[in-house]
């Protein structure tokens, strides 16, 4: 019966990619607290990077830094 | 001032089940606690299939399995 | 499978109402959306009054203005 | 390490207004909390209107009515 | 800079089992996406079983009957 | 009528504090994006050290790391 909600950024995350965070994430709730699997429930966010902010910048501008970086 | 947040996959709901779905759980808040429905926000997030995991597996591969059963 | 987050002020509500709202908002999700009430999943988060703001002032500075007001 | 959400209606919010939100975010909590810039998070969602609901309404049919009044 | 949020009924979990779950599903992070664990942030939400529910019924209810039964 | 969650350690944030966080972030809509104070909502949500992770551990155990170091 967990919900688990993973945010991250919408950079190119693959179906695959989502599959395996679900999948690890079930699993894990199976072995640390003996969790039903059928009814844990996982929702990916992505959140553009316009949206998402850390140190006060967005990472979008953080970004464009560091590819400015030799 | 309750807040809902109601979260469901992105499979085609209409503007118009939206707008029941708001004006159903806002009258259930009035029902139940009295609350006023004037500053009672309802939010909807719609979720990709591709994003939602239940039993380990996302919804888009249940639903292709569920699609191949006789 | 929808997920429902519910946040009130920790003002006593009982567990019998909180039983009424988990009851009333599935029961909306099969009416509207025709979702399977088996894995409909409702979470109620009670906030403390000093932790909820509108109008850029707490509810518990609210309640106090409220009770003085004739 | 706080962690802030910002809800907002998607209505033309600019990369502009969302840096700054997330700079203004931030140094409130460094002003009133003295919490770590570097690590402070936030997240901008935007709704659509069809998505947000107040006072029984989606904000969708609340902007149609303000239109059409005089 | 993922988030990650973990809601579970509060049913005694223990601390060692919490830094279990916020060790595993950073790994699991870095092994799917490359993300740093630096800025991996786990948040871990406890419900109280009246306030959690699922098929209609809140879990306080349904261990109950469980228990109940033979 | 946006909405703002503000997530922090709990660790003895005063009830004035919460206030003036509740008080700036509110001015700070209005400021960027001209919203209106009066409907819109902040919650915070103070959370237990043992329930917040960060670098694959919890904030417990990094308080106390930093407590033994000279």
């Amino acid at each position: 019966m967990p919900l688990v909600n993973i945010r991250i950024t919408r950079e190119g995350v693959s179906a695959k990619q989502k599959q395996q965070l679900i999948a690890g994430v079930t699993q894990l709730l199976v072995d640390v607290l003996g969790k039903n699997p059928a009814t844990t429930v996982v929702i990916i966010d992505e959140v553009d990077t316009d949206n998402w902010g850390i140190g006060g910048q967005t990472i979008t501008m953080q970004r464009a830094i560091e590819k400015n970086q030799p």
